[in-house]
């Protein structure tokens, strides 16, 4: 980190990305003293994220306008394979990832990041529907939350978002900063239901999920 | 709800909202079939999110051309004080108030339906930085995540709008539509800390917050 310029973190969306998934990290390292947050994308200009129903994002900073930031957030979505087959895309991640702090992803960006070669060889997690294709690009998928593989920090699907960079907070600015924005956000999580991994949801819900998406890729 | 017309939600955010507030339902109630999402804002256009790092949304829809949604959910953030004295916000609030099926808020868009009466009386949350003002408004305010008061539900700070949209999947559509979008979210939430509300969080990391919530209002 530098002690006077701020710590850069470049949030990678993309068309059909997933709102949460970007949303998530940037509410949270936002808060951390000393950093600055951009989303990025290919090009300037409004970003679409995943149907059914889309919001718009504004990205002001094309992925040159930003060539070296200190930790970087690909988010994921219906969207992140053709952001594996985007050369400048990739291009850009790779140049990236030889001089980041950190280089992390949240649901299936950990297919962004795989296709750029980043994960090779490491323990790394995504979306638990993207577990085997994730493999396809050399990573040992493991069944953790948040997977910290020395500067490379993989998260989840969707709301493992959040978990990650409030451990990226830590690692980053240390536990009273993590601690106080964790508070700041009152998260302290109240989820309705015991099913939000596959390991803890019944059969039947895990297999009527994982059904619907392969319909939803027809 | 109807049988065939889509069941619509309204978002409504604002100058300096809290992005995740805004967010986390919709990436929530978007999943629910039969269900659009639109964001409102009081003008159709860019509308930016609290600082320091600020998001821009791109909003389609304005106050009126969103007269009568199923469900209004109100985002909080330091311009929600703001909303609460804006007449059009207000007048369109309580407009839908008298049709809506549910009536909520996220964080301190509590405030803002305070400002429009609707919580006279009623049983709310709202971020635990503003639960005094809160009650400045009639509201008998109660240490919960998630409070359902008939058809007004409100919810704690910033996180506790993915919580509450959980709950409202529920209750529109029952329980396996809201678990289903919890696995496929999967939202099995791993806080890295055990300090995300006041009375869990130790003393002195609530008093630091706390100054500088104070500090950021002066």
């Amino acid at each position: 980190m530098h002690d006077r310029e701020p710590t850069k973190v470049a949030i990678l969306v993309f068309d059909r990305f997933t709102a949460l998934d970007a949303v998530g990290p940037f509410e949270v390292l936002a808060r951390i003293p000393g950093v600055e947050v951009a989303f990025v994308a290919k090009a300037a200009g409004p970003v679409r994220s995943a149907m059914p129903a889309a919001l718009t994002l504004q990205v002001d900073v094309p992925l040159e306008g930003c060539p070296r930031p200190d930790v970087v957030v690909v988010a994921g979505g219906p969207g992140a394979t053709e952001a594996g087959h985007d050369t400048s895309t990739q291009d850009w991640l790779r140049a990236c990832h030889a001089t980041s702090r950190f280089t992390t992803s949240v649901c299936t960006g950990a297919l962004v990041l795989g296709a750029a070669g980043i994960l090779r060889g490491l323990r790394a997690t995504t979306h638990w529907l993207a577990r085997s294709q994730l493999e396809g690009y050399g990573a040992t998928v493991v069944n953790e939350r948040v997977v910290v593989e020395g500067r490379v920090v993989t998260a989840a699907g969707v709301s493992a978002g959040l978990d990650m960079a409030l451990r990226l907070a830590q690692l980053m600015a240390g536990d009273q900063v993590a601690q106080a924005i964790q508070l700041g956000l009152e998260y302290d999580p109240e989820p309705p239901f015991a099913c939000g991994s596959p390991s803890r949801a019944p059969a039947a819900l895990v297999e009527h999920v994982r059904a619907r998406a392969r319909g939803a890729r027809r």
